[in-house]
Parts: structure tokens; sequence; C-alpha cells
């Protein structure tokens, strides 16, 4: 295996025993950039020369034995939402030229205290208000869509130019491009990450976390964002430290909920195939399966829409009026029908919402964790705008890839995606795991076991590197 | 003195001295009640068989050695916001017509275990969206407005129609009436004390709390009061217990900030001269005085009203729909203008509240509290709608009054207002006493080392009794 295609668990492993240097590393993953970035256009903004840097020196600790931990020296893509100082943040919006952020986001920050190395800044939809991140192509077929909106960091991760990324969640932004490039995404409990320095979508539903090749590296960069941050409103303080899930595979006693409704409602037969045979699995591996009823399913969709279009809107309120011609139709379309939403129609979403949220603490009372498909299909071509299900409804593609992962923003429970199949034209397949507020390490163990189970998992690979 | 005219501090250690019992302290006020009520209407519904059959079982359990604490016996009044299982809680409207409450309020099923008495239930603003609730008579002058919307609290309070009683505050509903009618009210801390069972006005900025005569009886009533409630979204995990202030007057090394703008602007003169007066005595005892700059000032009326207004018309929707002729016309009116809001509209209120929140904590990074005029001028004339004021300016009566206390509901910090003297007129004149967020105990500790060094106080009372 290539030194790019390591895991974060693998490179950090090599380098702390001094096997591979982080320059090493970083090398092959830039060799890897120049070699298909021409193709998959993950990246705004590679920085080649201070990732060199970066790499010399934490390859200096290292040998001087002042090893950080198991970002040290690994090679990482921010999304293009994320600060990082002396950077343009441009939010993949023209909007944005001429921009350079003043300082770290809290999340860059401590990543780069924790000695991650930035290859670069991964596209993302315009101002991530979307799910499809058109300047991307998906990691396993070129002709099709990316995701979104961390459409870049998940393709990165997917083709071996970085190990690991950060994208952010509001409508399913990390989840929905790691399950159409087969790697994993972690949306942590809405307040558990810090959203300062990071530009907003709609303050009330967005979430910063990794992207990464398995679910143990998803622990292990969760477990350097976490802490309390007074500079972001809705951080709050929670039990940090160590995510790392246990190495065994043994979920006896762990209650795993089966949606009967909604989660398996216009889903690609392929896909509910694929995800209830690892539900299949998880239950060989000592799990309880209890069907569960989703709660106001039929809500999920009119309070995202109505809490994320007005604040996203409210957001952007200066950069519309000023400079409208500045966003791309379709996210000029949505702001300006925020425009057009009352105070009634927010506040009702916002009532809904809790409403909702109380329904789900009382749905995982009785379970552990949730498992249900990501994405109701696989990635789209780029350009396919509708998609017809056996029922004979017509669903905008952007619907579709939201609506089973919309209900973790609106509840703010942790939710996790892995890849558990491939339909039959190659493409990778996603589960969803779902827990308790600030449930992290019961949802990654619960991946883990499923992952650790299936090691032919690991033999499948994006086609591009 | 009479009874009914005791301290809650002074009567619950009566009644735990068995020097009176609780049926003697009840049978006082009812017979106040009687005296008073024809004049002043503080009460929608006086219950007074239930008052007495509550008296004879604290008067039981007390004699049989099962005390259960200060408010045990303790005679106390509702405002008509507050449910109480089997009577209707009225809200001060038609519209409430035939309610009945199925359950306790959690602050109501609270007291009524911690043994206090209920005398009845007291009247407010027509669904607290108001600052004079007209129903109810100033105790000091009759003529003049009780102040709103917990009027009918703050007055039974002052004349000796309960020993305490609850109120709520949006934007000085506590407060207000407090202090025109000579009495003590504590807003405190948002999140601290549940609002479960109690009708909402606005949900972000609704707070419950305690009316008494002294500062140390706030402090007893609020230790019954506070405690997580997941019934209520915004409960807050916070450290109850004893808040009972220290019995001592010194106040060294206490900074209080006193505002260099905004608290001071359009006031009438004699309340600044009572005011400033107050703030020299806690400097007296010690204290250290800090000019402070109150910031963002010029947005509080904008984003008290941005919030509040379009909160309301949402939780009054169906009824405005179904039954618009049932609310009075100053209410119809708020709520109908709710309607016109936009979600950009409500949204600027919000970043703007966020805004505010940070600014003031790094106000109060600088001292430990802030005093203050509670309202710009005392009871005004039933009747009147305007004041206008030496620059020229003419404000309604509404804005007047709430323009001091919508600080610390849009930012959550505690309020206490106490009283620090009369006009020319006799009427009282109250101080108020802004803390950090749950620093309840040092705003108590202030107003009750200024309430002890000035014992004279105690023989202002009301005109009433």
């Amino acid at each position: 295996m290539e030194l790019a295609d390591l895991t974060l668990a693998e490179a950090s492993e090599a380098i702390r025993e001094r096997r591979h240097s982080p320059v090493e590393l970083v090398e092959a993953v830039l060799d890897r950039v120049e070699r298909v970035e021409p193709r998959l256009h993950a990246y705004a903004a590679v920085t080649a020369d201070r990732a060199r840097r970066a790499a010399g020196e934490a390859e200096r600790e290292v040998a001087a034995g002042r090893y950080r931990g198991p970002l040290h020296g690994v090679p990482m893509g921010l999304k293009d939402l994320i600060d990082v100082g002396g950077m343009a943040t441009t939010a993949g919006s023209k909007a944005r030229a001429g921009h350079r952020a003043g300082s770290d986001s809290a999340v860059a920050g401590r990543l780069s205290a924790a000695g991650a190395v930035l290859i670069g800044k991964t596209h993302t939809h315009e101002f991530a208000y979307g799910l499809t991140t058109p300047q991307t192509h998906n990691a396993w077929d070129q002709e099709r869509v990316a995701g979104g909106s961390s459409g870049g960091s998940a393709v990165a991760v997917a083709a071996g130019t970085a190990t690991f990324a950060l994208g952010t969640d509001t409508g399913g932004s990390i989840r929905v491009p790691a399950s159409l490039n087969g790697v994993v995404g972690l949306k942590p409990t809405y307040g558990l990450v810090s959203r300062h320095g990071v530009t907003s979508l709609s303050w009330s539903l967005d979430h910063v976390g990794p992207i990464t090749r398995t679910v143990e590296d998803a622990s292990l960069v969760l477990a350097e964002l976490t802490g309390y941050d007074p500079r972001d409103p809705a951080s709050v303080p929670a039990p940090g430290g160590d995510h790392r899930p246990p190495s065994g595979t043994d979920l006896s006693g762990l209650r795993v909920g089966v949606p009967g409704n909604y989660y398996f409602e216009r889903v690609d037969p392929e896909v509910e195939a694929a995800v209830r045979g690892a539900i299949a699995r998880l239950a060989e591996l000592g799990a309880d399966l209890v069907e569960v009823e989703i709660p106001m399913a039929e809500y999920v969709r009119a309070v995202q829409w109505g809490l994320m279009v007005p604040e996203a809107t409210a957001y952007h309120e200066r950069g519309l009026r000023s400079a409208p011609e500045l966003y791309a139709d379709d996210v000029r379309a949505l702001l300006e029908a925020g425009e057009l939403m009352s105070a009634g129609d927010y506040l009702r979403a916002q009532r809904a919402r809790t409403l909702m949220r109380e329904a789900w603490a009382g749905l995982l009372d009785g379970v552990d964790v949730i498992a249900a498909p990501t994405v109701p299909m696989t990635a789209v071509p780029a350009g396919q705008s509708t998609v017809t299900w056996d029922d004979g409804t017509v669903e905008s593609v952007s619907d579709a890839y939201v609506r089973l992962s919309a209900p973790a923003d609106i509840t703010g429970v942790p939710a996790l995606t892995l890849p558990v199949g491939q339909d039959s034209a190659g493409l990778p397949i996603g589960m969803q795991v779902l827990g308790r507020p600030f449930g992290e390490d019961v949802v990654l163990r619960t991946g883990h076991a499923y992952e650790r189970s299936r090691p032919a998992a690991r033999g499948l690979t994006a086609t591009t590197a």
C-alpha cells in the first residue's frame, strides 16, 4: 500500500515509531495531489510549500522526542469554509474575492497545535449551500457528483490527497459526500466542536467534524477538536478526552434501533440491501435489533428548510444587497427565497425543532443507537437534477441527498457514516449510525466494530489512485 | 405590626418557633384581602377555602414537628399566568374563558411542596403583554398604575394581601411593578427557574421570579424555585441551595458599576437623586464604585421588541385567527404587528442579542454588579399614555417603563429591584442591581446590605393597610 493511502492510525503509528517521517508522508500525499488533482479538483488551494515546511518541523520535533500525538505530521485538508490565518477562505464564492483570514479558526488552531500538516483548502459548494460541490468530481467515477457541501474534503480523503479532512454539516454536508465517496464522516453533537472562525451557513444547524478513512481515524481527529469555546455561542462544556473505540467487536447488550418508517422509504434497493446487510452484521456481533418509529418524520423537510433558509439569508444580507451577481444562481435563489419568509414561518420551524428534539430524546431512551442509510442513493451523474422513485414521486437530487441526514442536524444528535458496500455500478454505499447527544463514543464503538468485523472493506478503494 | 405585614423571614420564624400558627397568619392575610381588595383588585381569584384547608394542614404538620422550611404555612399569591392544577389560568384574558389547568406548573408544584399557602391568583396585564395591569390599582395611590405585567403580585405584597408572590419578567414585568409599589422583585438568570406550566409571552426572554418585602425574603423564595427541569427547554443545571445573604453589611472589595450612559438618561430627577443616594450608601458600606459604559445601548429597544413581538405572535397564532375579538385592543395590535415582521427582522434581533450578551459578559468581567434605576419615573396616573422628558422627547409610558429593565431580559443576567426612597408625591422609587449570569448571591448580598443599613425603610409602607 502506498503511504498516501495509509489510515490516520497507520500513518501516525509509522511516524511515532519512526518507520516513516512526516516529510515522507507529506511528499507522498503531495505527489498524489499532482497525479489526481487535475482530474478530481478536490482542492481550492494547495499549500505545498507551507506543508513541506510544517512536515520538516514535525520531522525534527519527532526526531527530538517531542511527539505531540496521533495527528503529528499527518497531512490534512480543511474545507474552504474554515479560516486559516493569512489564507483566503473563499467559501467557494466569487463574493469572497480578496478575502484573507486574520487568524485561525478554533479547529484550525487546535489541529495545528496537534501537529497536523495542512495540504490545502478543499472545495465546498458555494457557502456550503448545496449538496453536490460542482467544482469537484467523485473519487470513484469522475462523471458523478462528489456530494456536498464538503465534497472536496471527502474526495481528498478517498483519493489519498489528504489522510484526513474537516467538513461542515448543516443538513448532511459531512455525511453525504463521505457516503458518496466511500469514506467515514462524523457529524458530532451540536455544540461539541467550536465553529469559531468557520463561515456560517445556518448557525442553529451548523456542525464541524472529521472525514476520515476509518471510524478509528474519526475518533482520533475528534479527540483534538472538542473543548468548550466561549467564542462560539453554541459551544457547551462537555467531557473531552480520548474517543478511541475499544479494539474488540463484541456488541452484546447494545440496542440498535432500526427505523420502521422514514429512513428506508424512497431508498434505492441496492442501498437498502447493503444497509440491512450491515445491520444484520451488527446483530451477528451481539447487538439487539429493535424496530423504532421515527417521530415527527413528516416535519423534517419543513423544519430543516424553515430554519436554514432564513438564517442563511440573514447571514448574507449585506452581500446579497451589494453584489447579488457574485453568487451562483442556485445559491442566490435560495438566499432570495429567505427574504420572503416571515418571522412566524421561522418561529414555527424553531418550535417544531424543540418538539422534535424532545421526541428524539424519548426515542433514544429506548435504544443506544439508530442504524439507517446515510443517503437514499449513490452518486448521481453530474448534471442530473431529479430522481424518480418507484412510487412515481420525483424528487430533486438535493432534497433526496439531504433527506436522511437532516434529522441529526435538526436534533443535534451525533451521526456517523461509514461505507458498507457498493452498488452494481461499483459506487460506495454508506450506513449512518446515530446516537444520543454527546454519545459519540457509543456511535464510534458501533461503527468500529462493524468495520473491524469486515476487513475486506479496506480492500475497496477509490479507482483514482 | 400586623401579622399580614410581616416579612417572609419574620413570618416563617414565628411559625417555626410556634409563636404564630399558619392559620393565624393566613386568617390575618385573608382579613386584609377583605378590607383592601375592593379598592386594589390585586387578585383575579381568591382561594380562601383552599387556603384555610392548607393552613390547617400546615399548622398540624408544624405542631407534629414536620416543619418543611421557611415557606411552610406562608401565604402567597401567584400571577395568573402560572398554572395551578384544577384552577383556571386566565392570563387576564377573555381568550382563556373556561380554562382549567390540568396540573401544577413547575414553580407552583415546588412552592406547594415547600408548604406555601396559595391565597389566590393575581392579576396580570393580558397575557403579560403590557406594563400597567389595568385591572389593578397601585398600592400607594389607587389613582395610579400598578405597573405590569405582574401588577397584581406586586400590589398584593405591598398591601399585605400576600406575604410573597411570584411574577414573570419578559421586559421588566417583575421589576417594574415591584418598583412602582415599593417592594422587592428578582428576575433570576435566564434558565435558572423553570417556566414549565407558565403561559409564555416570549420564550427566549421569559423569566419567573419572586416579589417580596425584603431582599432576604427574595432569597428564601428563590431557594425553593431553582433546579433543572427538562420540561423547560431553556432550563440549565445550576448550583441551587441556600441563597440567603450574609447578615453583615460590609461590602468591602465589591466592585459596583455605575453606568455613565443609558441608565441615567431621561430619568426623573427625583428618581436619579434617590438611586444615586443609594449608590453612595453602597460606597459607604465599602463598595468600590466604577463608572461603566453600557454596550450597544442603542440596540436595546429594537432587540427587545424584535424578539418579543414575533415570539408572542407565534404563541398566539391560533387564538388570533379564531377569535381576535377576545383580545384587548392594545394586545391585539401588538400581536397583529408581529405578523408583519420578517424572519430577517427576527434574526437580526437574535444576532444582536448574541453580540449584546457577549458585550455584557465583558462589562461584567470588570465589575461584580451594576447599580441603576429600575424605571425612569414613579407610578403615573392611570390613563396617562405618554411622558415628556426635559429634552423635549415624548415617550410612551410603556416604552419608558420597559427601557431600563429590558437589558437584563435580553442578556439573561439576574436583576434585583429594591426600594430606595420616595418622590415628593410619596411614591416609591426602586434601584436595580444587576449581576453576572448565575451571580444571584452577589446581587442579593448587595441589596441586602443596603436594606439592612437603612432600617428606616421598613417604616415606609403602602398607605392601604
